[in-house]
């Protein structure tokens, strides 16, 4: 039984299906009928004209963003424990042409103003220090917490006041949102997000992320990056149906709830031991490597996070026998 | 009844069964067995020790190939009318930091040692020239000719005596081998090729290229490229399962075949039109406007290549009857 | 005596006395007076508002230039003979971060409006193209001859409506505005140019070559793309005290007449070998390799450029006796 | 009376009367015979075969090793508030397209094995995170301390064993050597560097630092990457020259020392005010804002640090009456 990460998890039968659906002679690259469709579909999500663009990774979705919000001379604030920084093998410098991040702190991997102003106000504005141009937020965060809507706007306004480029990176959006009970809009551009990386892949499809442009002018030059970059599918029709496979009948949403709702026994379990709220499909439990090796010997396989620390991941298929049976073990620590 | 490419046909069941076989739980990234099967599989087919990594475009694996053998600072030769040069929209450029294509002569996109020399030895060897580090040829060409073994290695020998690493963009290596009749080994790295681009997408698979090192030193550090440029998908059995079944009793092979055939139909009925011979799926026809539109009024759809000249290309699936109804209109043209 | 290159001439003694002048403690980087006075100087040598930053080569100019035109996923057309084509080493690459270059074809390095427009019009307006940004000519060419200001006019109205943007490479501006006697502002902003490489090196400077803004919203960017690019030399005002003391006077102008006159002594005496007309200081001249060094015997030293061809180049200082001499040994030939 | 920056400072009587002997035609870029020379010299200073280019500025010569000595996929270690980190406007991720600054702790701005492991070893060797390629010291440091040569050497060892790359940036390498009184070698090479920036531009020359390889192998890269970048002076004799007079009579050493000697008297003026001991040509002092406007007042001008923190510069001219004003001013506070 494995609680190692959501990326391990199988795809959505429904997912497949689309695909199957999908399996007949069409346009090639995102000129087919389903690629086409992406861009009404968020739009009608979203509440608002938006641009959506298919990506096989979160990587690339994240990155494609920050390469439109930042010139390659600036810098993109970012915590320090982003996946953005730490994750991402040096994308992000490379998309953006070797753009800076810029490493502000928060507790739980979650920014607030003031976190970021202290980073951005420590940088003299001249030609010898890297600017700001954009900023990025991780919903829900590498810890499983979520950004309610008033704390993105609140960052959001100070991306405007400042004229940076504001993204999320939403690699866990379906678990955030199902968390919050908010509309998609609410967390987003009607808080100052500019683009987002809403991430399929961790919730049930197979290889297709959408990156969400809310202000236009993004979304041009980014099929031209996305084709430079190699990422064009040349059977694209197969990336956008299982978007839409995902969005029918809000089964991203029902996925994303799922997850958390193991996440959750799990919290309840681990109780004291707990590192961080669980507001998403994350746990982070203190565990001795005895502890560790104790709840592994009963079959169950997870990440250790750092000293002392495990990180239990659920998705949207994890079996409910196999979380209560991991809840006993840790409840029995 | 579209001949307008290969990379709209649709996905060979086998493919798609394969998939739907690998939908459990496993490993993220390319931890998982069938992606760990890459290797020893490559090995087997080309008779000697290789490394293989997925990748979900063409584009992402020459240019993987590519920045593993040139310097930001070098050069790569190749055909003036090379994939890499006029169709993927600048991503050997983006790949390799800058690097410049350097273009060579050559009927048909093939290239020969003298149409190479001729580029090569034009640059100066001092600073202020860019100096080739690398060559790429395509097989089969942009035009559907293929290199025979003895065409590949004299391009090798040249590139072994000058110190440059050859690549081999495979777009259409099926094809290629499909009509050569040798074995993938004696066309490659038994020539002096050192990475290859080898194509499964226009040929029945959905999202899964491999790029195939003959050399070692260029897997692991091109391993980390990957992940750098967003190609790393999180769920890369799917890929990998892909490959697999088109290995799996030489279907891909089987299928590199079919459209070959089905070309060579088309060439037939061309005759005194054809502008290049067919030796793969692609046949290159001459055909006034008033031509073409006649042949498309009959349902037909193709490329318009240049001014006066269309492309058709088969693919694995091409239906026999659509043939044999296209070649009957262009013989009656 | 050398006719090599004008880039081995010394520099002119009034620079010389300028850097000397200029030698006490003052602000570092670009914020000295001296620095501060080009803008306003370039103002008024252009007749209008202009900003102007010095840079410590051509390449440099001529690439921060590119990168302030060209976005990394766009092409930049110039002739295949040009500068940032051949001689640079990749910088052109470097500083737009892979921008292609699309050559065009042209006479004596010199392009028209029909050779750009039979290269750009061949790119499909596609993803899997690299479509055009920018322009650049090379005035006087990289063969010597100069575009007069209709010429440019008839270009810039092309780049105009494209929405390109328009740079000229001007490392021999001053042997074009001396040869064509018009305005600098006639040659550059009033036929469309954006952006200028105003060169002073080859012309009696040391170090100090100057990029030209004829826009607004590009210096800004630039600035913080020189210091990027480690060119913000910390006593800056050594460069900037070149600058004005080769524009005092219009020394720049002399200097540059000095220079073509010597050169136009030199294509007289070449009469029916001369490959391109002399219109600036460089003189391309068919002689064999026997007729090369019975000219080398007598003490000349110079260029090959090719079989059969020989460069010979005079500067602002190059000595009129030894223009003499080498004129009768090429008409005795 | 400034004491804001050595870069401030005027050029050398000494260095200026050598820019005006090298002033005849000669060979162009670094095909001259000063510039050819500087090799063996360097080779003589160090008592080792070194190769020695030079560059116009301390960020390019710092940013052409980084990029000789880690991939753009790699890492640098450094100091967090070093020069390339904070100071070079994003420099280092351009020349190595887009490499990552990995910052380390250290009092004074002085890493130790410690500090630097604690960075390295919390990196995971997967294809996720960006690995360590190369470190880079700074000596003296920003902050004005100098590493001995058991210092230097002890991070020599850590990085020979860890397989990185080891620069030092030697902005203020003369003001360090002369505090050290060690040998240049015992200090660089001797003690495992592979590349030093030896800087001269704030010790007395004009445009002219120097990249020294203590290893083979890199030299001829980055001659080709200098070139790339814009940085190969078509006049280059004019930057060997003033090298060559800063190395003879070891004029760097003098005027390194007394710079440090300057800064030794404010140092003693500071007492308990010093941040950080004085061991180079920095002196940072605590003093409030009132205390600041009423030194600034008696005509002293500084840089503002930091709350309550000045920065005092000295260099190779200060002048010693101004030095002991100034050292009276703030003894007086």
């Amino acid at each position: 039984m494995r609680f190692f990460s959501d990326n391990a998890a199988p795809v959505h039968p429904s997912v497949l299906a689309a695909m199957a659906d999908a399996n007949a002679l069409d346009t090639a690259y995102d000129g087919d009928a389903r690629s086409k469709a992406l861009d009404a579909r968020f739009s009608e999500l979203f509440g608002t004209e938006v641009e959506a663009l298919w990506a096989p990774t979160g990587t690339a979705a994240n990155c494609l963003a920050l390469a439109a919000l930042c010139q390659p001379y600036g810098g993109v604030l970012c915590h320090r424990d982003a996946h953005v920084q730490n994750d991402e093998g040096g994308a992000p410098e490379f998309y953006t042409h070797g753009a800076k991040l810029l490493l502000c702190e928060g507790a739980g991997a979650k920014l607030t103003p003031d976190t970021i102003r202290a980073t951005a106000d420590a940088i003299a504005d001249d030609v010898h220090r890297v600017q700001p141009h954009a900023l990025t937020i991780t919903n829900a965060t590498e810890y499983g917490l979520v950004y309610a809507p008033d704390e993105v706007a609140a960052i959001g306004d100070l991306a405007k006041v400042r004229g940076w480029g504001f993204h999320m990176d939403g690699a866990r959006f379906a678990n955030a949102v199902a968390r919050l009970g908010c509309s998609p809009a609410e967390v987003t551009w009607q808080a100052g997000v500019d683009a987002l990386s809403f991430g399929f892949v961790k919730n049930g499809a197979m290889s297709a992320e959408v990156l969400v442009f809310f202000k236009p002018g993004y979304a041009d030059v980014t099929r031209r990056r996305r084709k430079r970059a190699g990422l064009l599918l040349s059977k694209g029709r197969y990336l956008a149906a299982q978007v839409l496979a995902m969005l029918d009948d809000n089964l991203w949403i029902a996925n994303g709830r799922a997850a958390n709702d193991g996440a959750a026994l799990l919290g309840q379990a681990a109780g004291e031991r707990l590192i961080h709220p669980v507001e998403a499909n994350e746990v982070f439990v203190r565990m001795t490597p005895d502890e560790a090796a104790a709840v592994r010997a009963q079959d169950f396989d997870f990440y250790d996070w750092a000293d002392g620390e495990v990180r239990l991941v659920t998705a949207w298929d994890t079996d409910r026998v196999a979380i209560a049976s991991l809840a006993e073990a840790i409840a029995a620590l």
